[in-house]
């Protein structure tokens, strides 16, 4: 007999009601999803973070859930929250990088503008022949 | 009498042991920051991974947590994978900006070189008052 309980229900070890809060977001064919956030949230937290929300979004709700306590597993000192610190030196680095090449091109700029004025004060320089 | 407990046991209406393993990062003047955490993890849960880790990490893994719970108190849906999307989104525009930048910086800097080359040649023309 397969068992139609979900992956929650399952690591639970209980029965899987049909209005069960956990069925449509933790499917039995991926048991580690529910074991993660299991495991750093509680299942009773899981279950009264989903029941606030309205129903269309308790998806997106249970996938970041997952993201944030699959990040805890990984790092367990900083979770997520090491990402964010990676990714805001990379803003850093790009800012840092954007303000050099901006200073450069200011540089390649005010040159260009020099050059094109001398060019433009060879061009009307009398033709000297013509004075011959 | 002054309450000695920190602000765990005292959320958690208990007696606060010398050992308490909340008592160094939960301390009583702040008793949302325990409020907060306990609210998304459950207080055994916090227990669990603040043990899990050598003493010395501890502060930093408490305050991760801290400010992970904040952050799914203040959104729900997303928590703090909300901020993670919106660094993303942030990199992205920054490299696009890098990469617009770069391609301008190549077109003044072919300029440049043009014009710096057409302005040697013009440095070398023989000086036709030389010829009369």
């Amino acid at each position: 007999m397969t068992s139609t309980r979900c992956a929650a229900c399952k690591h639970l070890r209980r029965r899987c009601p049909p209005d069960c809060i956990f069925s449509p977001y933790f499917p039995s064919d991926n048991p580690q999803r529910f074991a993660y956030v299991h495991r750093i949230y509680g299942a009773s937290n899981i279950a009264k973070i989903l029941q606030d929300l309205p129903v269309h979004i308790r998806g997106e709700a249970a996938d970041s859930l997952y993201y944030e306590a699959h990040c805890r597993m990984k790092d367990p000192i900083h979770g997520c929250v090491g990402i964010i610190t990676l990714l805001h030196q990379q803003i850093y680095n790009a800012q840092t990088q954007l303000s050099k090449i901006q200073a450069e091109i200011a540089v390649l700029s005010a040159k260009a503008q020099t050059e094109s004025h001398y060019q433009h004060q060879v061009e009307h320089v009398p033709n000297v022949d013509e004075n011959f």
